[in-house]
């Protein structure tokens, strides 16, 4: 056996039991997005990279989108976030859309970034966004939907949380620490990377991009403030809307939330770990124009995307993960031999038009070796279909868990399965 | 309003009308599949160049497949096919997976192909394949398989067919009209085009290729013989399988069928519309050793792919296309002004967790606006609650459809609205 080829660096193979997760997150968040009243959507997976140009944070296009000039020369971009495509698709199409417009998606996506825990090039995602309504409460409806996530998968809030911020509240907060518009820019990223230096790195870099020392102190006391949404009537409503949605109790002020992403404009939000181990779950916020931005006329909305590693993570850890069911069927038909064949296959073909998940053995080997196959594949129940069962017009069936084996018509194989399947 | 950035030629947009039909497609591909105890897997959706060199066929790769190199300057390409990536899956876990293995899958490809109807450059593709059985009852299983789903779509063998050759059958026959085997794979490409070129051009081509006047008689005589498959006993066993897995309706023998990727060895098969208008629907075959040419042990296989472009040109042709529903909930949970906002969010949560798929105003805009929304939405059922039917703990329910209002508790309201979505 030679050297097999390898996997492209940060892309995951979903062998079946990773699948199943990736398929179970697929159909949950599905759930979830309807029952608020969210249609799914999709863009192309390629997008030109102009339309990234207008507001996507120069760190997510420059440094980390993939981006290729295809074979007519023009620069093609695997996409590193779903907006942008969203907002062209509703510019688009801005007249015919019913506002306010909800949809989901959920698919990959792709950053060029350094693989580790939480993080790899390739991963999917879930993205919600509300479009054509501006109001404290539409934000509290996204965070409320993130919320109905949670409960659904079996998250608490002693596990995980949202914390919420409003920028406007923190440009007002900057101004009044007498830091100037031009800089709060800067001063947002400073605020952003606190969480991720040591205090005494995260003092240095705050004096080294002119923050003054009583600024400073300043600065952090406000960052510490957990009472400081008191000052923005945005978030005292956003707030009010969580407790009437029932969502309250997963939800934190947390003034240095920022999000990088430079569409932003009021309300954003991360949910996290509640011991704040590894990368965010999932990010969002409101935005006054991203449609402008990409040739339609302006549009206010609130979004948010969930990745699927660190969600796929932070289940795993708290143990709600769903279990793995390795049977790929209820039942397999074995071949008595050659000139059984046949008989086998229609049987198995009988079985599955009844409704169960059927495997048919396609080869007469040793009914031995089917036996072992059954076994190592999880299967439970056995079909045989020998001269003599078939002399009376029925089938062995066997199953593996208790080791009975019973005579018994088709009919009564279907009754048999589908009433161990639902017990077992 | 400016000019909307464009998107990349060759993709499609997936307005949630469209993506209905994806995820549709997706559902009953995954149903279909399972029943036959196929399990669901997938693969990265970028490989490396390497990993296609051994057998995907010069035109695809070289030719079609979107290749660049990424930022570490390796070769990476967006599968232009899964068959690579899965023998490279198998090769990886070749000792521990248990054989015979069936998976299936529904994800994006990307060729660089001419858009065109039938294809675009960005599409997807339901892949399954049966690994490390190797008897014609195996190829003839991923054939009952093809035809299970054009049952449960509702396609009838009036108007689609699955078209069989095998490849060993085509050799011998070559052989017998005296063309070496070293020309066998240029008169395979020839007899590949018989039906995308008129009967002059392709004699001209045949002729071109060294076919001499006597063999060219002989070769359409061999092309045209629908008793051929007689002289295959591997074929003959197909043809009795797909009897007993009650198959054989939708089947045909068609000497012409060869496919183009080089990996195929047997049975090869190709589904397409009756009238024979437009690409293959699908196509698949046996493979002996895929999984050697990528460093595994030698393993033989079959399977096959269809993509969603073609198939949903031809349910769209025979109307079974699931219809459409617009709206995006049940109810529409009004706000009555912005005193009652937040009870009107909290009456959305309470029938959202009682099951409905509910949307709640997130503005207290006027009434009339709110309804001409739900209107537009298509959204059936409308709750008012303003201080008058508060007073009563109770909501009015507008059915937009009858027009009738009634006051009702929440129950009554989601025991209403359940009724009328069975109904209605």
């Amino acid at each position: 056996m030679g050297t097999v080829v390898s996997a492209v660096k940060g892309t995951r193979d979903f062998y079946p039991e990773a699948m199943a997760i990736r398929a179970w997150l697929y159909r949950v968040i599905g759930e979830v997005s309807t029952s608020f009243g969210y249609q799914e959507y999709d863009g192309p997976f390629l997008e030109r990279l102009e339309l990234y140009a207008a507001k996507s944070g120069e760190e997510l296009v420059k440094e980390q989108a993939f981006v290729f000039p295809d074979r007519g020369g023009e620069l093609i971009t695997l996409r590193p976030e779903l907006t942008p495509t969203l907002a062209r698709m509703v510019a688009q199409r801005q007249k015919q859309l019913v506002y306010p417009l909800r949809w989901w998606s959920f698919g990959p996506f792709w950053r060029y970034e350094r693989p580790q825990k939480g993080r790899t090039r390739e991963f999917f995602q879930w993205n919600a966004d509300l479009i054509g309504a501006n109001s404290p409460e539409s934000d509290a409806e996204l965070i409320a939907l993130c919320v109905a996530f949670f409960r659904r998968v079996g998250l608490t809030p002693n596990q995980v949380g949202i914390f919420v911020n409003d920028r406007h509240l923190m440009e007002n907060l900057l101004n009044g620490l007498g830091i100037e518009p031009e800089r709060h820019r800067e001063v947002f990223r400073l605020i952003d990377r606190r969480d991720k230096m040591t205090a005494g790195a995260w003092e240095e870099y705050a004096l080294s991009v002119g923050i003054r020392a009583t600024q400073l102190n300043d600065l952090k006391r406000v960052l510490d403030d957990r009472e400081l949404w008191r000052e923005s009537s945005s978030l005292q409503r956003v707030f009010a809307a969580l407790v009437a949605y029932g969502a309250a109790e997963y939800v934190h002020f947390d003034a240095q939330i920022i999000r990088g992403l430079e569409y932003y404009t009021g309300t954003v939000f991360e949910g996290r770990d509640m011991d704040k181990e590894g990368r965010a779950i999932l990010g969002g916020g409101h935005y006054d124009n991203l449609v402008a931005d990409v040739g339609g006329e302006p549009l206010p909305g609130v979004g948010f995307a969930m990745g699927d590693v660190m969600i796929t993570l932070i289940l795993e850890k708290y143990g709600l993960l769903p279990p793995w069911n390795p049977a790929p069927a209820d039942v397999l038909v074995t071949v008595f031999d050659n000139e059984h064949l046949l008989k086998s296959l229609e049987i198995s073909q009988v079985l599955r038009e009844a409704g169960l998940r059927v495997i048919g053995y396609t080869e007469a080997v040793k009914l031995d070796k089917q036996m072992r196959y059954a076994h190592r594949a999880g299967i439970r129940h056995v079909v045989i279909a020998g001269p003599d069962e078939l002399a009376q017009n029925k089938v062995a069936l066997k199953d593996l868990q208790t080791g009975t084996q019973t005579l018994l018509s088709l009919n009564e194989v279907v009754a048999m399965v589908k009433a161990q399947a639902s017990v077992g």
